[in-house]
């Protein structure tokens, strides 16, 4: 199977990404994890992304904050599909990051999700490779169905007072 | 080649989603363009998306403005990837939808483009077909170095003043 | 007497709500509360608000954080009253919840309270009812007496320095 | 039947309300509808909300915008629901007006619709009432199955390019 | 000398009022506190805005917060000057006060302050009082004079590192 | 009778002060108006507020866009009142010179209308001159009745649809 | 003297840029404007940065609306001062430009002036060019004392009724 | 070497400030630090900053919070350029420090940074005098390649999980 590559701007990012590890191993897509900074090791972003088709990658998700502009460099770089997590940082609430990740100019696409949604960025890197891969795509439906008993079993034990 | 399905939550979305067509049509995608409303049809909206694999659909892209749910009820329905376009209306400058579209709990994923991303949808699907199709792959690297091409032309022929 | 429903997206809501089951007890209007989420359990959410009407139900309350789509998810299956609450969660201090709950298209409303505003929203589904039910109308006037004696209360108390 | 009060804190407001008064018109639903500004005319306005009950009033409809105190103004006055419309004005989008209309402190519960969501606010009302009016309730599931059908007429006429 | 009203929506409002009190306090003006909410106690806070001019005041202070209405209340019963405090709440950071009490329509003015600015709502009753008041007048520019000297202070102590 | 100072920031922002001029007119308030720049002439907007007083003003006024530093600038001069309009522009739809005008830091007082709320700022001054002038009291009384009595007829003569 | 450079993402910004250019040749400034795109030509764009300071530039300008990256990404290639002009664009009135200009990380500064503030990044590099050129110094003063003596013009010219 | 004046508002700014001055300090850049305010000390602001480029400073770094005038206020003296660094505080997140801060009107630039960005001021006024100065110009090129390293160094230490 083609790989997922993790990239974070900044290894301070790495609590807020668990979630999108922990849903990539629970699905056993292969993954690699790095920190590339889109302003700090531009040339090592940039570098990776151009290769990263011709190294098995099928997805790359994106983590940044504040001026996020990690998803777009990369996006930049290459036709593979990247999802963009916008992080929340310590001002502006998270609004920096998404409006930075989000507002991409028309033929640089990125996949935005929610801010600190590592767990949907997995689940959509998960989505995509499953559109050729019919094995993934029914543990996908696994897990929907699970979370939907999940929730019923909530809310078949809820007490309100 | 699998479809493209595009929703939108209105027939007036059209215009907005004009830059969508043309790309799809520009790569030779075949699609599909639907009106359904999450909140007006959300019968239909559920049993499209819940069929959508099925008929032959590989990606579906939701357009909607206001408190746009579409593609979250789409997203509600399959494992398929979703796009979710914000498109702007009267009020708040398409702030609500993008924060609808954009805002996802954890399980269900929506990859969220620009408000009024309409031609960045079309590319993120292709991209996510592209991902087992060849073809397509090489066709949006010549897309991406026609646009690489047109900015360059664009700086030689600029003439600030 | 006819019933509310309180549906919450996540039992993380739970804590929340409480202000909204206190005064429902307190006013003796019946109640039931569940876990239904639009995004993980739309065939639930959806076949509930379907049947609400039949099921004795006269309002339904709905409360979801994010991309609050539940009061709205609710409400496209039903003429009932439904009344949201946004449920501020980690990012953006509630504004997401407020605009995806509050920015609904022509033809489908919601009721929407205050971010976090429970109490309100059973307040409200009580005015809703008592407008055929002459004796829970007087208790609500007594109660907005009471609230009025309260703040008098703390006027006459009031130490400033 | 009970009436509905159609109240704007300007008759500049007027316009944005037509859509309320042609959904209550095809509902048949008796309505008044006045200016009186919670700040102008304060007295008047108190007065009203008062006295809406006695006078035949099920449900006041409050339209204002900028600091859009009216709604709140009115429900300080009654244990009637009150429906409140934020307005749009020359700055800030709207968002003064949501605000203003929707933030209500526990104990004083607005039902608040979408900024200039005149169409909805009427909706609201209806469903208020038709809680003890069954003949209104089915003509509220014909309206909703009248929108479902345009929705679809509309997708099956649907050209994209 | 005739008094300062200073009133809050809610008891809960108190210490973010300290700073007011103490400036008033420091500058001898008389005052009054008081516990009077808008939508609670509407008709004490009319009263209360009706005859605080024969009552000796000269100036009302008013501090609320979320739909912050109660300035603008005030404002409707009197001429008065009204000086608004918006104070920050659990959601939205105090943007939702703020822009409840700031945006009065023509006719009704509201002098307002910063988002808990309790101190500088005393400076300026008291700036309006010295208007006809040489001593307070003196006072004031003591004050000034003292602010800046502390400032300087500060700097001539001032340790970057 | 003192004067009131109208000062502007730019002469561009005199359309939008025009309520102002004639409100103070119309109370036949005394008045002289400036162009005076925070940025662009510091030196004679800080030495206008400084001998404000001595030249017979009691109240200024100061309208500014952007960045809007103008009435703070005049505050930090002066212990007379300032009034703060902070006037839209062409981006962020005014919120940039409200926050700039609103959110001074304890010690210096502005008091601040609403965006464009030029009308209201002549009003303000009004009723701060009154507090020592009982016939321009009695003026604004009667503006106020006035502006009554026009609500009420416009409701009189409201006609719906 | 050295050459500032006035680099656009694209040439629909142009209009916003001219007053840039205005200023540049009224200050003598040697300049050389191009379109390079973060997104759509990244290679160039830091080729250019990279080697602006050989090729004789002293100072980037970069312009670009949306998510916009392109000050940070020249910024990324050099340590030459950048400056960063955020376009507006048709959606959320250019705070996603300016968010996106704005909060780069500890690092990589880039200097922001106002949403399509292209003056005020003219006479910034300007100002930067002048520590070390006294003849462009002198020019900057003589400006500055150009746009006092303008307002000072229209303050004598001011007809406000 | 000319030196860097930090002027901040508030001595309460200064914990925002040390990366600011660690910075400096590592480039061996001269600098001097001082408490004025804009409102409380305008006339020792004003007075510092015309006289700077006499003293013997090169660019000045201007630190304040809320309605954050002081950058402004000292680029009104000086055609020195002028740093500015919106500071967060209690409320609106910093939003109100940054509109306050960089949205200046044509003529007077600020070159604005971050909110609470310390370190980036510091860095871009070395970048200002390294124009003229190619030992810092070389020292800020290893700075640059040294957070490189460091990037690259995490990097290679990371653990996802």
């Amino acid at each position: 199977m083609k790989k997922v590559a993790v990239i974070m701007g900044s290894d301070s990012d790495l609590p807020a990404l668990r979630p999108c590890f922990e849903t990539l191993m629970a699905l056993s897509i292969p993954y690699e994890a790095h920190v590339y900074s889109a302003h700090r090791t531009p040339a090592e972003a940039a570098a990776f992304a151009r290769a990263a088709s011709d190294n098995g990658f099928a997805v790359i998700i994106a983590a940044a904050g504040k001026a996020a502009h990690l998803a777009g460099a990369l996006a930049a770089q290459t036709v593979l599909p990247i999802i963009g997590i916008p992080i929340k940082s310590d001002a502006l609430d998270g609004l920096d990051a998404l409006l930075s990740t989000v507002q991409m100019p028309p033929g640089i696409p990125v996949a935005v999700v929610a801010i600190d949604g590592a767990k949907n960025a997995a689940l959509l890197a998960a989505q995509m490779i499953a559109l050729s891969d019919a094995a993934l795509y029914d543990k996908l439906l696994v897990l929907k169905e699970d979370m939907r008993r999940q929730v019923l079993a909530k809310d078949a034990a809820l007490k309100p007072v």
